[in-house]
């Protein structure tokens, strides 16, 4: 039977979105970049050597001998629900475990806030120059994706926000990263957040607030996040991959009350339920540990990482350049001047001096951004002398494409 | 600021999928039914005294001391891509690691499928009475879903699926279970499935062949999945949710070689990896543990557990009532006379009886569906003398219905 149809000579139909998708060439780089030895700054990566391995063995012990449940499906964990009540008080958000949606991770909550709020061919605001794994969560739905510039000190033109909102275009939300910014290394201001906030209530749009490094931050005062100023039109996404270990894949999204149970159908389409083993030994974890006092030692280290990254910067870049000084999270924002090859930049620093960043055109909405003379240096899985050794190389080559 | 511009009257505007959706009666009856004492036959779920724990946690320990990437960020995992092929081997069919696609569980599985291969407003062919999650995954698409018949004996109707797919309409793929059927605890027989393969090949229709349930199989002989019989036009996912642990959320998609990389893409933007943790220590747990010793335990038991159900029918149940005696999976489907109201003998043998299950209802894509008169009896989590009781116990009181 199989040999009398013969083959269709056609492939596989893929979805619009996936037949359009080109082969991405900063994929295939980062894949020659692969070799022992090479210093990346590439990938926001927390420091393996900062896991709490050791507590974190018991917690598994605890959590494999004494609860039967620890492997089988199951309702979100109310315990590590009220965990994660009890560390946004330490960020003054104010919330219930009702309101706390346990997800694999931060990313996944972007997907599925995304999958409850936009519409196919639906529109979204964001920055111009934004984390590329929230582009990649909307593309299949082929949203117009509107987009708003960034101020390296302040964050996002929250008046360029009000433009879009005023002018009647209707949007499903709008996305920003207020803490730590990925790429751009910067905090929104507090002023710019109450803003924000406002105009999301003034136009009925809800905000997503992805804050996977807002626990990572090097001053001692921080701004509120914008969840804390507003319980119904802030999106608040969380998660443990920075804080804690992104090999578990647990994160969470704070949520206005009476959304939890459509969150719950679009969370089960997707995968039924996050890791019970994880959610159960994180929650062990944060019994027998001090998460608290973790964070504070991760907050030191990753300090001075920013530091030795950024007296490097000074030491060895040319003047005709300009970079971030990031307040939280593991990202400095490099400018060079416009004309810049980026790309051949990139190129030559893997073959010659074996260290990898990520080019600016990776985050950027439009092939004409800013972005594209920019580059993310990513500081936090790399010991202080590499980062100085990979900065100067990075320098060096780079004199040479001025 | 905040208070100047007052607060929108209208809530959260939300997709058009979610803001459709009603509240689900039976989700509700279900919360109703969480108390303990009950006799659940309801849930999937794998039976928890069967977890292999002991040799788990040597497993977990195992990677705990001596892989420093257990809990990092990281490419799927080799070795168990590895152990994946062997196992997948055991079923007759032959794959390459650079087939195997790591997910979080086989709903993952499915939901990347769909986003791979279903455009907005797409069309796809399934049974009439299909597993729930398959609708929930593909509903916020919006498709026009084709369905065809399922005989209780064979299986789907695939001489409906070719006259769908001579008359022109373009399918995105076909789904189904055949081994197992959830809800029909019926398996594909093997002439259909070449008979089905042979379509996929002559129309250029993928075949999503859902296999969460195919190591459990009762009997000595079993039909070839259809993986087997094609490379290219066939998705194959497998899970280790029901043959080890489904707390551990991790599963994979055979898939055709060259479309690897945009699988990768569509799995970093919904949740970046499969749980490191998880994807390492099922790999430990493979080489320190036998799993197809494992797996023969458990096929024993369920058959025990099976055959105790299928007893327990016969002897209770009426005689205008039919059932099906599965040769894979834990699923037997019910079916009473056409007119009786299951709802209503639903919401009785939870109050007066203590028992729950699934009625037809749930699984058929049309609310006037030949479903609507079956139910779902799930034997995997009870024990030998809770399904006597319990099928008891329905029999009790559907007598007062008919």
């Amino acid at each position: 039977l199989l040999n009398t149809f013969g083959k269709a000579e056609n492939r596989i139909a893929l979805a619009n979105w996936a037949r359009k998708k080109s082969n991405n060439p900063i994929v295939e780089l980062l894949s020659l970049a692969a070799q022992p030895g090479l210093v990346s700054f590439a990938l926001g990566l927390p420091a393996p050597e900062l896991f709490p391995i050791e507590l974190y063995k018991q917690a598994v012990d605890f959590v494999l001998t004494t609860d039967e449940w620890a492997l089988q499906y199951g309702a979100p964990y109310q315990p590590l629900k009220k965990h994660i009540v009890s560390l946004m008080a330490r960020r003054g958000v104010e919330c219930h475990e009702d309101q706390v949606f346990l997800t694999t991770g931060a990313q996944q909550g972007m997907a599925l806030v995304t999958r409850l709020l936009l519409d196919h061919c639906g529109q979204v605001i964001c920055e111009e120059t934004v984390y590329s794994g929230f582009q990649q969560v909307i593309e299949p739905l082929q949203p117009s994706i509107i987009t708003v510039s960034t101020n390296l000190e302040t964050g996002l033109d929250v008046e360029a926000v009000e433009s879009v909102l005023a002018s009647g275009r209707r949007a499903a939300f709008i996305y920003t990263i207020p803490d730590g910014h990925n790429p751009l290394g910067v905090d929104l201001s507090p002023d710019k957040r109450a803003y924000l906030v406002a105009l999301a209530r003034r136009y009925g749009v809800p905000i997503i607030e992805d804050d996977a490094y807002g626990f990572l931050h090097y001053d001692d005062s921080q701004a509120l996040p914008m969840r804390a100023l507003d319980d119904q039109w802030v999106f608040h996404i969380g998660t443990f991959s920075k804080i804690l270990a992104p090999g578990l894949r647990v994160g969470w999204i704070i949520v206005p009350r009476h959304l939890i149970s459509r969150m719950s159908v679009a969370k089960e389409s997707i995968d039924i339920d996050t890791c019970t083993f994880t959610q159960r030994t994180i929650a062990a974890f944060m019994e027998i540990g001090n998460l608290s006092e973790h964070i504070s030692m991760l907050r030191q280290e990753y300090r001075t990482r920013r530091n030795a990254m950024a007296s490097a910067l000074n030491e060895y870049f040319p003047a005709e350049t300009q970079w971030t000084f990031p307040d939280s999270g593991f990202f400095v924002w490099v400018e060079l001047p416009l004309a810049t090859d980026v790309g051949g930049l990139l190129r030559t620093v893997i073959e010659k001096e074996q260290v990898v960043f990520i080019p600016g055109e990776s985050f950027s909405v439009n092939p004409a951004s800013p972005a594209s003379h920019g580059l993310r240096l990513s500081f936090s899985n790399c010991s202080l002398n590499l980062i100085e050794e990979g900065v100067k190389r990075i320098a060096r080559t780079l004199k040479t494409f001025l």
